[in-house]
C-alpha cells in the first residue's frame, strides 16, 4: 500500500515509517522541507537495508501520492498543516490522525491537555479538509520511542477512533502488518476526545515510574480488530 | 482494614464489597436506605461463607466507621450524596471516588461523558467535602460485572490519581489485596480527568465488539504499585 506519513521526520511519524516500510509498504515521508524529508528517508532505506522502499518530499507532495495519509504532528502545529496539505490530499484518501492535544502547544506540560474547540484534534483535521476524505484517528498510545526501536516487541495496542468501518478496517490491515501490533475498534471518531487525551496519562505514568513507553493493552477479549468479522 | 462503600448495593460498590470483604476487610455497605444497605450486607455475607464481615446501613453512618471510604454512584448524585456524607466523613478520612462522569447523568448516552466544572468527578469531590480528606479517584476501568462475578480473574489494571502518595499507596495496598487486581499511579488527582473518561471509551469498545468488560493493563513495566519503592 502507499502510505504518506506527514511529519515523518518526528519520532513518532518516523518510527512508523520504519514499521511500516518493514512490513513491505511504500512510504512516503513528508516534511516542511523537500531536503529533510528526503534525508530521513535515506536514514530509513539505511536502517531497513534490503528492499525498503522509502521516499521523502515535502508534506503536500507526500499526501498527494497516497491512499493513506497519516498525520503525526505536535498539535501545536497540526492546523496549519493540514491547510498545507488540504489541496493536495485526493479525495478518497484515508487520512489517520496521530495528534494528542498535550498541553505543550500552549506552554503547558505534556501530562495535560487543552481541548480543541472541535472536540478533539481529529475533529478538528476533519473539519479543515472538508472534503469527504475519511477520517481515521489512531497511534494516540504508541509511543514514538517503541516504535522507532525495531527490536522492541511492541505491546501497546492502538486505539483506533472513526466514523468509516471501512477505512477503520483498511487502517487497521496496516496495523496488522506490523508484527505484534493490534488495533481496537473505540467506535466513532468523536471518541477522539478521549483517546487523545490517554497519551497524556501515559506522560505521566513515564514520569512517576521513570520509564519511556508505557501504554495500554485491551482486555476482555481474546481477539480484537474488526468487529465485524 | 475497615472501608466503607458508599453506593455499596450498586454493582461496582457491591462487586468492590465482595472483593475487599473476601480478602479479610470489614466492609461496611452504605446505601440511601439502612435496610437496602444491611439487605445487601446480608446478600454479601451469604455469597461469601464463613468469615466474611460485611455490614450495611446508611451512607452516613457507613462514612463514619472508616479509615477508607469509597464512593461508588453515578454521576447524577454524585455531588449530593458528597453533601450528605461531609458532615459524618473523619477529617483524616482517604476517600477513594470511583465516580466517572457520563452523559447518562444527563441522559446522554454512557459512551460519551460530561465535563465537571471542576475538572473532575473527583475534583468536585475534593471541593465539597473540603476539610482535609485526603481524595484518591481510582476503579473507573474495572467493570463492576467483573468485580461481582468472584469467580473470574480481573485483568483490567486500576488507575489511581491523587495527590497524597501515602494515600494512593494505602489504597493500592487494598487494591494488592484483590487477587490478581494491579494498581498503577497515574499522578495527581486532576489527572483523573482523564482517567474517569477512560470508563465511556470502555462502554464504547463493550458496544462495538459485544462484549462486557472490556479494560485496559498497563505495559511497558514489570511491575506497577508504589512508584518510591
Amino acid at each position: 500500500m502507499d502510505v504518506a506519513v506527514i511529519g515523518g521526520t518526528g519520532e513518532e511519524g518516523f518510527g512508523l515509517t520504519l514499521r511500516l516500510a518493514r512490513a513491505g509498504h511504500h512510504v512516503v515521508i513528508g516534511s516542511r522541507s523537500a531536503e529533510k524529508g528526503g534525508a530521513a528517508a535515506a536514514h530509513a532505506n539505511e536502517l531497513l537495508g534490503g528492499d525498503a522502499n522509502v521516499e521523502g518530499t515535502t508534506n503536500e507532495e507526500a499526501a498527494a501520492v497516497a491512499g493513506v495519509v497519516a498525520v503525526t504532528v505536535p498539535f501545536a502545529g497540526q492546523a496549519d498543516i493540514y491547510r498545507v496539505i488540504k489541496p493536495a490530499v485526493p479525495a478518497d484518501a484515508i487520512v489517520v490522525d496521530a495528534t494528542s492535544p498535550l498541553a505543550t502547544a500552549v506552554g503547558g506540560k505534556a501530562w495535560q491537555v487543552v481541548h480543541p474547540w472541535h472536540g478533539s484534534a481529529a475533529e478538528q483535521a476533519d473539519v479543515i479538509l472538508s472534503q469527504g476524505v475519511r477520517m481515521v484517528a489512531a497511534f494516540h498510545t504508541i509511543a514514538g520511542h517503541a516504535l522507532r526501536d525495531l527490536d522492541r516487541p511492541l505491546e501497546s495496542d492502538v486505539l483506533v477512533c472513526g466514523d468509516d468501518a471501512e477505512a477503520k478496517a483498511i487502517v487497521g490491515s496496516l496495523i496488522d502488518d506490523i508484527p505484534d501490533l493490534r488495533w481496537v475498534d473505540c467506535g466513532a471518531l468523536s471518541m477522539a476526545r478521549i483517546a487523545e487525551t490517554m497519551t497524556a496519562l501515559l506522560v505521566s505514568v513515564n514520569r512517576t515510574y521513570k520509564v519511556k513507553d508505557s501504554g495500554f493493552r485491551i482486555v476482555g477479549r481474546d481477539a480484537w480488530g474488526d468487529a465485524r468479522t
